[in-house]
């Protein structure tokens, strides 16, 4: 016989989320949001730590109107679509299921609303942004965005990142840096060069590192570059998915020039 | 003259479903849940252990706002389109009519719900799996999940069936596998192999000799093989049907891989 | 100059339908509901009953949501878009715009309801049924399907109807049963084996037949036989828009068997 | 420079809608409504009144959610999408967008109400009938109908005019029609053969006509006929957007049988 | 390190629109208003004066219903997709994203209402209108309409600006011109003759000359003229994203004439 299921100990509904807690959900610093997003590089490096740390499953979340009607068997234990593991003073967010456009404002705040109230001190937001010179790049860049000036000493730690010039962030890291600044949260964001519609392990690698710096966390990164081909096949149809949301999210927006430059 | 429509007795609604019952429902121990789903196994399972086991139509189910227009005529009695029978302490629940993506949480926690309130033990749910190689087996495998401890016991009794290792799934069975979960109903999932767009009464035959294991009902199956060709001719309508219904659910997602694997 | 406008005596909103009198309605002792459905049967059964009894214009029905914007004008007179007759202790509702899928369960539960607060003791839903074999009957059949025992009753004066030993029906009919057995209004449905999408008024003959056998109206089928033509051309464009409907409410579900067969 | 806005001096708001007066709106006997309707004939009858007898704008009628976000520049005047003009104790309503098919019936009750509550006694309905036939005519024929009796009376100053046989009204007419006989406001529809997508000036020549015999007004017609070409070319695009506007509402319904004849 | 994001010293919400101001908004005389609309006229205008004067952030609006999930990125600062800049007693308002046809409404009356109670004196709206011929012209023509006579004086001091003959204007500057009618807020619609679909900074150009005369600002326009290759490269995506929106809202309802005409 597989695992057992936990029984839920606590819940909460948030803006219509509801937060399932199979063990409670204290003291933890920092707050990994790996979402399916351009070249997977959050979902991946989500997917990566839990694996890696054998985080174990605390909260899942779940909105019967916003999401499709699923759950996810493995091994004989039933998980909800979007999920909170947790290791020590780190946990990490990840998702079964891309946030349909209609459900990101909502979703996002909700996830800042929730870390508040669990006292979490940074969410460290994981991402790619579209390099279309990605395939020429040895290393991709790592680069980061703070909410305040709290967050922004968390990057001071990361070697070789920067901050970009100047562009567009579309989708739910918007709304969560926004939420972030409202409710006096620290959020930092990190990105990386990365593939737009392939997942891009190698570009997940560069955020784990960055994250290892930040929480002390030591997460191998060989495996994951060692393990690259198996995931971009594994995850093919989770990039198809998350690529049709992210057309109707005006996800190419992020490819234009904003109106004002300095 | 034919049969004579029995009057409602007891009525109450449900998140805006209406239980309509024309006996009493008290006493019943395991509530077998079958809905048009791949290949129609779990619809073809409730119909086949409805007719052999002459259970009486006790409970329809109904709401304008979320089913088509629909009246089932049977020998000139009048039948609801969403229908409980019952037999000793075994029920079992089939629809005419497909449950459309918008209302499958609200049906969905209306079924667990008046469940509960009614004091049933098990919820089983009996559906196929998509296998793409359904053609090359010579008997479809079973497969099961359990919402709890007490739920996983039920299964015990069954030979020859595993937890499947990984996997999704789609549709009303995982609303009622999570309220379950939330409201402290035993829920058992019942999966067979199955062909996805064809009826496949055989993948059926393996659920109801799974459900004669459970509950001692001791249903045959012989007659369900012998009559295989007719009930795939009839139910071809439902199928089309029911293909469309998935294809708007998001069905397809059952045949990717979860992000976590182990 | 032509007809005067009667003036609104009473006015009554039920599920947001306005129910205008122009006379007060009392002492109706049968409602005959004739909606454009298959081959038009049951509107031509109400405007054959309406003309041979000159039936006098006692109530409109509208709701300007539900409905288009439209009156009808008649020799100077302004109608409702749906509106009943009556002579006698009958009644006949017709419309002249299909019901549309939306607005189909409010319109039902409002004709039942209205029927209950006015003392009408039966409601007859006269339509047709699709038969692919209509070109090679000499005359349609008669069919019946009763709401309850005393609704039965009346069929017993029928000669050559029969109960439908399998079927669905769908539309607002379905609904009128529904209600009729919770408001226990006795409601009995005719049906008549018709063309699906050309205008049937033989089957309509059937029909009244059917009626002046349970009422004991008297009304001549020989000139709806002789009209048949002209009739057929008059209410082309009305049976297409009511083909149009029917192909959004799910109508081709009628031509598919039920799950359950006995 | 050219003309100075007026003020608002007073303003109401019915079912959604916002009359705004800049002049008090008072004495006035007979409100002519002219809307794009088949051959713009209301529009061009309101349009010829208002320029012929050099009415002043008095109320603008404005909804930010059912009409487009619209301004009209009249030699340095701010006009409001939707205006009333006013000379003597006539009115003319004329609009530059069309009643988009969700927002008529709230449009034509709250005209109706508003006409109520001003005291006005005559709403007077201007429009076209489309006719096949219409080229072949030397001149275009004028019917009426009225509400009630003492909007027929009104009638019986008209020459040649009658009422027609039978029809279906569809559109805003329609609605301030049923609403002028629950309100008890007399409504006169003046309609006149007309092309269909044709803007037709003869045919608002024929209503105009009408219009001078009932309310003494004396417009000449002559000048609307000799600027027939001016006109059409003029409204064409308004044309095109009518024509839109009444497919969308089930325009051609009117050129059906309606289901009874006399 | 880039610069520093500030904090929320002050919010409001606004008919659905937050307001948060980083700095108090207070003493501002004329709020400029550049939304993306024809040839981006206004959106240059706005853009140019923002960088020409080193106008600081002082507040963002945002609405997480109306707006994509977005936030702009310079520099290792945070902006909101519509934001406020101040110099002065001067403010530009300039926006990231087309405002959708949906939100024109309750956006352009949250901007006259926060006007109106900062104490804003006037709204200068700066747009473009299309002009086939804008190709054959040296120097676009300057238009101007005003909301009142007090908005009509500032208007004095454009040399060679004319009031349009006549025309429609569709999108927000309508609705803020009714708005600032009824709510007494001074509005002043500057229009230059512009292209279509091809940003216009030459038309920018003329406008920003007539903002020169009326505020005192003394803002190069040489330099808009020689960057006006970059400007139209750089800005491009975002007119293809505005063209989409306008012919979503009505847009080509400017090119044709109204119904009246003196």
């Amino acid at each position: 016989m597989g695992l057992l299921n936990s029984s839920i100990v606590y819940s909460e509904e948030i803006y219509g989320w509801e937060f399932l807690e199979f063990e409670h959900f204290e003291d933890v610093k920092f707050m990994i949001v790996g979402l399916p997003d351009v070249g997977l590089v959050g979902a991946i490096t989500g997917m990566h730590l839990i694996r890696s740390k054998d985080m174990s499953y605390t909260v899942g979340i779940d909105h019967y109107g916003a999401l499709p009607p699923v759950v996810i068997m493995n091994r004989g234990r039933v998980l909800h679509p979007i999920r909170i593991y947790r290791s020590g003073d780190v946990a990490a967010l990840i998702t079964d299921v891309p946030i349909l456009p209609a459900a990101i404002p909502s979703f996002s705040a909700a996830v800042v609303e929730y870390s508040r109230r669990r006292g979490i001190e940074y969410i460290i937001s994981t991402t790619g942004v579209g390099n279309p010179k990605r395939l020429e790049q040895e290393k991709p860049s790592l680069y980061w965005l703070a909410s305040d000036k709290k967050a922004s000493l968390l990057a001071s730690s990361l070697r070789m990142a920067s901050e970009p010039e100047q562009g567009i962030i579309v989708g739910p890291y918007a709304i969560i840096l926004k939420e972030a600044m409202k409710k006096h949260v620290h959020n930092l964001v990190l990105l990386a060069d990365s593939f737009i519609d392939i997942p891009d392990p190698e570009a997940a690698a560069v955020i784990v590192e960055g994250i290892n710096s930040i929480t002390g966390l030591n997460v191998s990164v060989e495996e994951l570059i060692k393990q690259a081909e198996e995931i971009k096949l594994r995850m093919r149809d989770l990039m198809k998915e998350t690529k049709a949301v992210m057309a109707r999210m005006g996800k190419e927006m992020e490819y234009r020039a904003p109106i004002l430059y300095t």
